[in-house]
């Protein structure tokens, strides 16, 4: 079936609409003033789209053509295309009734409206990516700033999965070496795996396994932002610190003209990650009001938090230091001296630690506190060939490989059987290998993977 | 100088970046993993953009390179291009961190970003369009209803331009016979242009710029919608009504998943027809409360409208019916009889007028309303060759070439003597060149012309 959508969000100059599947290019030569059927692989043609329509009061029957748009045309052919089937791109004026009008006839003419996701389902299926890849399409389209771009660009290369490859190979040896065992079971001492190599083997690849299950708390981070939680008392200035930072941040992100920002949290960018403050609404709220400090409402935040800044404007209380001391022994800590044009910058006996003196309200300081921020997220330098686990489809089944694996290195410990142990391996194999969906992939594992994709990709 | 661009709206699958310059394809090539710079016309190019970023930590200068998106490149050649310079389109991935970076590396490469329009108005520049072709891009984008779209294609193919090319030719020879007589002043009763003919060809100009003038009105209710305004007593049932035509469209406009709508007015399309209602924030306001009918605000709104829907649910006083009737000399007046479920359909004595009987609660009758509120707005049927004059700036200049050609016919008239004549005649000839923009057009034209485009086109 040849599926079209429109690939594009509605209000450019330009709008594309996408097409794939066998019958791309006659569908799309019914309604274009070209016939493209003979047309070469990565051209662009220009023509019109037009509507044919059939005039009934004439004797003679007759059609009339409108012309719908003056568009480009981009022609791909099976297999060297996105989806590995013929293709074509649609390169419109943006406008919503030119749009809307030219779906409405590549319908008519035998294409269907495609689901979110279907194009990049196709090229899964079609063998041009594996699952892993056309996960990472979905997430470099939703990718945000530098470290999500790039996390998703390097499973979108393939890293993980070539990363995965080598795991499974090497468990395969593993397991090869102990079922031919299992087929000489007539010979109750021969041993073809060596068992303490199989143990070193086996732990290397645990080792591996659960490195890449640890990057995914990371990579959760990084892909939904870094949460940060403010406190400190009533009237401190954690909302004009709170607009200090972000209003720095807003200056950067309006680069494109046109792109509107959906704040559903107060986020703002440090060299490229993303930070999330928590329950900022509340700080807003009450900042203006004179009421005692929310506690529990602060140690919810606290508790949700990687980061927490700790603002004082004033040696805080005993009762006040024990409070945040106890609550923050997990996280990272940053306390902020605020008001530092007003009073002197002596420093207090605070936990024994430095503080950062800010002017939330005249703006100073908070260029070290950002860079306090970044230090504080602890993260791993980035680079093209980084692998870190983002999708928790993965993070579930490198979890349970990791269950397998273990069970293996206990076998070997206890000295049981090959039969046992390579029923283990094959497990640990078997969640390997549905990551990348390079066996047999549950069509209900495929309309979850794809469902959340947006249309046209 | 070589500009680049956003051409889509941010937040969809793909986005496209526009570069159109003589140096397009060498700062293309400077960023993408091909090059570019001796690719055939109209071909699509598979690749990488990426970043080369010097490394300072190591000895021997090297230069680490990072991917940024996975793109396919088109590439167009002078003078076959939309700007009639070499160009290129980027398709990349549409996320909003990949776009800002694409863009910053054009720009660190040479580029510049574009203005509003700027492609358009290279393309004006470089002969590709004149300057009414160059405005009827604009209103396609613009368009979202058949209507708009007919009239803005129909502008884009140049029968605006032809048209008024014809009357420019007629006016020249004009002209031209009238000044051929003046250098032969000496023989005083030589007459190269017969007077008489003369005049039937000036009247017969002025007709046609007369109906062109006038047509504006018409394309600027198509374009903004047909202002409609809906009257009558309190708790007769306005709102409901409104509710139920908004309702009824609300189904069709929603065909293209993701599509908003940003409502500023309430309108509805009927049969491609965009009608938009006057004031209704007032009948929403005043439905439910009891208080006598807001007579200003009322006849405010009837004034600004063309179609008045004067809503009744019994007989109406006198005093009603005459307010109504010396409002509505001039507007498309349609009677409706709401609530036809409850109260019978006894024909009242309604300035002798029939009344449409609905019921606006359960939606009876609407159909019928549709098609009279359609037939009052008196829609001239659009073909594609049609010539309707949407665009101030060419209404002003119609208007100034039809005061002109006045003067001429006056002129001739009183037997005015030659040169004086053509003087007028070369006025009316400049008026209509500077739609097209056939002479030279002062920038400050083309910079209005421009301004209002989106970014990208």
């Amino acid at each position: 079936m040849t599926i079209c959508a429109l690939a594009t969000a509605p209000g450019g100059a330009l709008g594309i609409i996408r097409i794939s599947g066998p019958q791309s290019l006659e569908i799309l030569s019914r309604i274009f003033t070209k016939d493209l059927t003979q047309a070469q692989p990565n051209t662009i043609h220009y023509g019109h789209i037009v509507e044919s329509v059939a005039v009934e009061s004439v004797a003679v029957p007759q059609r009339q053509t409108t012309t719908i748009d003056e568009v480009l045309v981009s022609v791909f052919r099976a297999p060297h295309s996105y989806t590995g089937e013929d293709s074509a791109e649609i390169s419109c004026h943006g406008s919503r009734y030119i749009l809307n009008k030219v779906l409405e006839l590549l319908i008519q003419n035998g294409c269907r409206m495609a689901n979110p996701g279907e194009f990049t389902q196709r090229a899964y299926l079609n063998g041009k990516m594996d699952l892993t890849q056309a996960e990472a399409v979905a997430d470099l389209i939703a990718s945000t700033n530098k470290a999500t771009h790039q996390m998703a660009l390097s499973q979108l290369k393939g890293h993980f999965s070539s990363k995965l490859a080598q795991l499974r190979e090497q468990l395969l040896k593993l397991t090869s070496l102990l079922e031919l065992e299992l087929d000489f079971s007539d010979h109750e001492d021969l041993e073809f795996a060596d068992r303490s190599e199989l143990m070193s083997l086996a732990k290397e690849i645990d080792n591996c396994v659960t490195h890449l299950a640890k990057s995914f708390e990371a990579g959760q981070a990084l892909k939904q932002g870094i949460p940060v939680a403010i406190v400190g008392k009533t009237n401190v200035g954690k909302s004009t610190l709170l607009n200090a930072l972000l209003k720095d941040d807003r200056a950067i992100v309006s680069d494109i003209h046109g792109t509107t920002r959906d704040t559903i949290e107060d986020t703002i960018d440090i060299q490229g990650v993303t930070f999330r403050f928590i329950d900022t609404a509340g700080i807003r709220q009450t900042q203006d009001t004179v009421e005692q400090i929310g506690i529990e409402r602060t140690f919810a935040a606290i508790d949700k938090a990687k980061i927490v800044l700790w603002i004082i404007d004033e040696e805080p209380s005993n009762e006040e230091i024990n409070n945040i001391s106890q609550r923050t022994e997990n996280k990272k800590l940053i306390i902020i001296k605020n008001k530092s044009d007003k009073t002197d910058n002596n420093s207090y006996n605070l936990l024994n630690r430095p503080f950062i003196a800010i002017s939330a309200k005249f703006g100073t300081g908070i260029d070290d506190l950002e860079r306090a921020i970044y230090e504080a997220a602890d993260i791993p330098a980035l680079s093209d060939n980084d692998i870190i686990v983002t999708n928790a489809r993965h993070y579930d089944a490198l979890t349970r490989s990791h269950d397998c694996i273990q069970r293996v290195i206990d076998g070997l410990q206890i000295q049981l059987s090959g039969d046992l142990l390579s029923e283990d391996l094959r497990q640990a194999l078997d969640t390997l290998a549905e990551i990348t969906g390079g066996q047999i992939t549950p069509n209900e594992v495929l309309g979850n993977i794809f469902k959340n994709f947006c249309v046209g990709k």
